[in-house]
């Protein structure tokens, strides 16, 4: 399994990152196919091309491994609009600044395993309620958080006059995301939206949210 | 199990209705309890005290139980909003108009059989695709229906302007449920919202939708 001057040098760090990355992968899969409850540590080694006891190593057990899933996905998620804050300082109007964060806020949570890996974690919240905190924490809350810091910059600009930031994010969001986002836990498989569908959402909910929110 | 002819008398048909609800309210505990592929036709009739014979004969297999409860919850989710139809031609503002189906809307969904079986048909959509498809049409996309028929009085009533009413609906239902709706399905066990909460949630919803599509 390596020992610690291993670990340590850049090489060996980066061969565990990337083992880490591929089980993590994997193990999204398999949850997928077979549900929590239905996953075995044996079945997530296998995925992963890798020995039980390396994958023990890694994440503690099948919660550890769920778990790391999560903040692995959550992680990526929220990256995307630390940048688009700067943006909203130059941007010329209302309708400019929402359309971006409306392309990146649809593009990021209609991604294909961010749908799989709420599907799963829905399935499972009841059971297990700290995996559902979790993506509730390390998920929901924190992109929305996000998402309010650039709506904020835009109210302080003047461009939008917005009492409640809490609650226009929610209102943006479910504006953008509440049909895309059923239909795809829902009737998903049978049809996923096109690019042009998706277009036509973040157009409409673009617009409704800057009449919604527009100073008078 | 009982002859045509004493299916036929009133008294038995309403036993026999009793019967089937007892075994459709009993199913959506057993399969929350344990998933659909973890339930057995033996513990959905051990549950709701019939024979597997019974059961067989009501609804054909397990698949036949699920799509029951659906259409079940789904024909009681869709009630409400006939009546209200017929009120949006004597309200008085967009605002009085639109906070009625806001009350009703946010009830309807939030109602916690309505949001297991939601839970329950997200974890087994992609295994059981016909039985997500039938949750979507036969409950979001005929709730949807219904309270797009509400605001198109409104709009014929020059009271809102739509021009798209099936995107307004779903900026109406994501405004209000795009926050409670996800933190039931994520965190809800955890801590659910209060009656407060939901009214904080109908007022801001309101207010917002109305700016969104107030005529100019």
């Amino acid at each position: 399994m390596g020992n610690e001057n291993e670990i340590d040098s850049p090489t060996a760090r980066q061969k565990a990152d990337a083992r880490r990355q591929q089980m993590i992968r994997a193990a999204l899969a398999v949850f997928t196919a077979n549900g929590y409850v239905g996953t075995s540590t044996d079945e997530l080694a296998a995925a992963a091309s890798v020995s039980k006891q390396t994958l023990y190593k890694a994440f503690g057990d099948k919660e550890g491994v769920f778990a790391a899933l999560i903040h692995d996905a959550c992680d990526r998620v929220d990256d995307p609009f630390e940048p688009l804050a700067a943006r909203m300082r130059d941007i010329h109007s209302a309708d400019e600044g929402v359309r971006l964060l409306a392309v990146q806020f649809v593009g990021s949570i209609m991604d294909p395993r961010v749908l799989r890996l709420r599907r799963l974690v829905i399935a499972e919240a009841t059971r297990f309620p700290e995996l559902g905190s979790l993506f509730w924490e390390r998920g929901f809350v924190r992109v929305a958080e996000s998402v309010g810091r650039c709506l904020q910059i835009l109210d302080d600009r003047q461009l939008l006059a917005i009492p409640d930031t809490t609650m226009a994010v929610h209102h943006f969001a479910g504006m953008l995301l509440w049909f895309p986002s059923n239909q795809a836990m829902f009737a998903g498989s049978a049809a996923p939206m096109t690019e042009a569908q998706l277009e036509r959402v973040i157009d409409g909910g673009t617009n409704a949210f800057v009449r919604a929110y527009q100073p008078s």
